[in-house]
C-alpha cells in the first residue's frame, strides 16, 4: 500500500483486493461485544471538509473512533481558511499539530493530490471526495458491497449466464474474500459529467476485472470519456438484461435548470429506475446507489425500498472500508486486526 | 424499560422511579476521582440536532462521554438533510453507520415518534425536544430535582401543611430515592402554549403523584388544556402559598410581538416572579426554571440568584439523568454502576 | 501555578519556566509509539468559543485528547448565547454540567477575567484571546521556540555579541530547559493596537528578561504603551541587525481600509520583512510568525518558507505548551509526566 489514497486509479489489483479483505475483518469487529479496536489508540486523525458532507464526514469519523484514534474536524468555513489561507499553510498546521492522517473533502478537484505531494504533511492523506475527481472510498465501498452480493457466487464465467433459476443474492458476510470482480457486468446510470463517484468506480472496477458500462444522456458525459476502461451507452433498456449491479447515481437538483439535463420527468422516463425496468435485470442483480436517493428521479420509492437496493448497506460498508483504510494507511506495523485484541480482551 | 424515551407520558411510575434512582447512582460517579464508567465504550450515540441548542447538546454529550460512549454529532444544517433528505433516509444511514443511540431534537412534534416508530433503526431513540410537543429528559431532571429537594422530608401529607417553621430545604443527594412526588404542589407559569417543557411535566408529574397547576394568561394555553391532568389558573398569587415548587418558562422573546403576549411590562406584572412574590411561597418551597433565564421577564435577578432557585442545579441532574436514561437504554445488560468499576480500578 | 490563567502579566519568571519546562517533556510525548498521557482522563474541557478560530480550537483539542480528557467544543453562534444568555448563565451551565477547564475565546477584552473573578465556575479558566487583550499560549509558545533556538547557546552575553561566525541554530529539543531568556533581544512588527499577541508576549518576554522592541507605524501603537516593559521604535531596518528573534505580526486586511494603515504597498515597503530585509539580521537570529501569514504583506515568501521561519515550529510548540497548562493546572495532583505511564505500559 502506498502511505495516501488519493485515487481509485492508484490502486493496483492487489491493492484493491487487501482493501476489500481488511474490511471484511473491520465488520465483523460490529459483531463483537466492544465494538472498538486498540489499533489507532494515540493517532491522530483530522477530518478537513472545504464542503459540507454531514454524511461522508460522520463515516470517517465513526471509523476512526471504532479504530480509537482521536478524531478532530476542521470545517474550513469559519476558519482562517475562508479568510484566505492557503491549502500550503492549513497543511503545515495540521502536520505540526501531529495529524497522523488528513482526511480531506475539497470542492477543487486535485486538492488531495497537492496536499499529499508537496512535501507539506508526513502524514497519510485520504481523499474523501475532490471536486469532479474522484472519490475512492466510495468506489472502494461500492466494490465491496457487489463483491459479497456477486462474487461468493462465482466461477465458471459472468453470473448473468446462470439465467433466471439463480435467484436474488443477498449479501454475504466475507463472501468472495480474497477475489475481485472478474466478469462482473456493471452499470452506472445518470450525471457522468459532475460525478466523481463514477469516475473512481470506473477505474477500481476496471482494476477488478469488471465491465462497466456508462448510461447517460450525452450531454452529462465527460469529454474524454472514450478514453476511459469502460463502454458507453444512451440506452438503459438495452443493457438491463445484461447487468450484475446496476448503480443509480443522484441527480443534482441544483443542476437541473442548467441546460444539462432534459426536463425531469423526461429524465426520469429516460434514465430512472422503475419497478418495472427492474424487473428486466437479471434476478441476481442488484440496485446501487451512493445516498442521498431522490425518491421519484432516478429511483422510485419501490425501487429504493426493494430488498435489491444496497443504498443503505452501502452506507454500513462505507465504514468498515474506512476502517480498512485508515488500518492500512496508519497502522502497518500493528499485528493485523483479526489477531489484534479488542479493548475488551486487553 | 422500554427501547426508546420519546415521551414522559410513555413512562409507568415505576419506570420513571427507576430512572431517578439510577441518575443518583450517576450523580455519585462525579465524585469519584476519575469521573468515567466504561460502561458504553465501544457504542456510539449520534446527536441528531435539527434544531441548534447547544445547551441540550452538551449535556447529552457529556453524558455519553461519562459513560464512554462515542460521540457522534450531527448538525442536519448544511447537511444532505437541509439538501431535502428525508427523515427516513437519514435514519437509515445512522443505522448502518452503527448508531446504538440517536438522540434527536427536531422542529417538528412527532419527528422522534417517527424514527422510533418506522422500523428504520435498531437503536435507541431519544427525543430531546420535538416541536412544542415534548421534552423528556428536561421533564426527568426537574422531578430529580424536586425529589432531591422536596421528597426527602416527605411523610404524613404534602409538605407545604408543615407550616412556616419547617424552612427551605437544599437538596439532598440521594434524598428520596424509591419515592415519588406524591402529594407535591408544583406551579408551572408561563408559556405553556408553546412550551414542550409544560407538556412533558405536566405528564411524568401526574404520574409521580404531584398535583400541577398551570397559570398562563388565556392566550398562552393550548387547545385541549382542559383535558390534561392538572389545574389551570390566571391567577399566580392566588397559588404561591400553597406551591412546593414554581416553575418559570422562559419567555421566547422573539413571541412577544405576536399578540400573544400582552406588553413586556405587563406580563412581568402579572407572570414574572419577583423577591415580593417568592416571599408569599411557603419557606421550603422552591424555584425552578428550565434556562436561559430572562432576569427581568419572566424572573427577576433577584430570585434567579437567590439560593431557592434550582436552575444550575437542574443544568447538572441534567447530566445525570441523560447518563441514567442512555444507560437503561442501552446497556441493560451490564451490572448496575454502583457495582461496576471505574476506569480506575478496571 | 494559579488555577487560572488569563494574562501573561499575571505569570511569575518561575511559573513561566515551569511550564516552559513541562512542556518539554510533553513535546516527548509526540515521539512515543502512543501518543498519549492518560493524566486527564475523565476529566473535561470545554471549548467556549464566541469567536471563530479554528486553528486555537483545535490546538487545544489536541492538547486535551492526547492528555485523554474528554472534549465538548461550544461554539458560541446559534447558541442560546447569541439569544442574549449572559456570560455568567453559560458560566454557570458549563459549571453545573461538570467542566474542569473551560478554554475561552471571546472578542469582548476581559471576558475570560470575569469568567474566572466571579466565582461562576470552579474549573480553571483559560484565556484563548479575549479582544485586543491578551492570549498568554500563544506568548507562552512563542517563549518556548525562542528558547529552543536561542537559550541552548546561552552564556556570557547575548548571542548576538557572537557575531556572524555563529551562524543559524536550529531548535533543540529540551534545550535551554530550566533557563529564561536573559539578555536575548526581541523585535515584534506590525499592527501593535489591535494584536492581543503583542501584549501577551511583552509581558512575558520581559518576565523571562528578554529585551522587547516594537516596531509599528504609531498610528497602529495603541495608547500607553509607553508604560508597556519595552522600546517602542519605528524604523525596522535600524533593529535588525541586534534582534535575536523578529516577530512579524499578521496584517488583519480587513483593517487596512480602515485609516490605520498606509497602503497595502508602502506597509509592506516599510514593514514587512523580505529576504534583503532578512540577510540583515544576525545569523543565528530566527523570524516568528503567529500565523496565517499574508505572503506578500507583512512577509514574503522567501522569508516564510526559509528555515529561519519558525512558524510551522511555534503550531507544533502550541499543543505542547496547551498540554503543560492543562496539565499544570487540572492535575497538579498527578505524578509528573515524565514518570506517569503511558497508556500503552498501562
Amino acid at each position: 500500500m502506498k502511505r495516501h489514497l488519493i485515487s481509485a486509479a492508484d490502486l493496483t489489483r492487489d491493492d484493491a483486493v487487501l482493501i476489500l479483505d481488511t474490511a471484511e475483518e473491520m465488520a465483523r469487529v460490529a459483531d463483537r461485544p466492544i465494538k472498538k479496536l486498540p489499533t489507532l489508540r494515540g493517532r491522530t486523525v483530522v477530518n478537513l471538509f472545504f464542503e459540507d458532507s454531514t454524511r461522508t464526514r460522520i463515516s470517517f469519523e465513526a471509523a476512526a473512533k471504532r479504530l480509537s484514534a482521536d478524531v478532530i474536524n476542521f470545517s474550513a468555513k469559519g476558519s482562517s481558511v475562508s479568510k484566505g489561507e492557503s491549502l500550503k499553510d492549513t497543511a503545515l498546521t495540521l502536520e505540526a499539530m501531529g495529524a497522523d492522517a488528513v482526511v480531506i473533502r475539497h470542492h477543487a478537484s486535485g486538492a488531495p493530490h497537492r496536499l499529499a505531494t508537496s512535501g507539506w504533511i508526513k502524514g497519510s492523506v485520504v481523499n474523501a471526495g475532490d471536486g469532479t475527481h474522484e472519490h475512492p472510498t466510495q468506489a472502494l465501498l461500492d466494490a465491496f458491497t457487489m463483491r459479497r452480493h456477486l462474487a461468493g457466487a462465482a466461477d465458471g464465467g459472468p453470473t448473468h449466464h446462470r439465467g433466471p433459476g439463480w435467484g436474488y443474492l443477498p449479501a454475504v458476510a466475507g463472501g468472495g474474500t480474497g477475489r475481485d470482480l472478474s466478469g462482473r457486468r456493471i452499470t452506472v446510470v445518470g450525471d457522468i459529467l459532475h460525478s466523481r463517484v463514477a469516475r473512481s468506480n470506473v477505474h477500481l472496477l476496471h482494476t477488478l476485472g469488471a465491465e462497466v458500462t456508462l448510461i447517460a444522456p450525452p450531454t452529462l458525459l465527460p469529454i474524454g470519456v472514450e478514453t476511459w476502461p469502460c463502454e458507453v451507452g444512451y440506452d438503459l433498456d438495452a443493457v438491463l438484461p445484461k447487468s450484475d449491479a446496476v448503480m443509480m447515481l443522484r441527480v443534482q437538483s441544483e443542476r437541473m435548470n442548467a441546460a444539462f439535463f432534459p426536463t425531469e420527468r423526461e429524465y426520469a422516463r429516460r434514465y430512472g429506475l422503475d419497478g418495472e425496468r427492474m424487473s428486466r435485470m437479471p434476478e441476481h442483480a442488484i440496485v446501487m446507489h451512493p445516498g442521498p436517493m431522490n425518491r421519484g428521479m432516478e429511483i422510485t420509492a419501490e425501487v429504493a425500498d426493494s430488498p435489491r437496493c444496497t443504498a443503505v448497506e452501502q452506507v454500513a460498508n462505507g465504514v468498515s472500508i474506512r476502517m480498512a483504510v485508515l488500518y492500512l494507511l496508519l497502522g502497518g506495523a500493528e499485528p493485523a486486526p483479526s489477531t489484534s485484541r479488542t479493548e475488551e480482551s486487553k
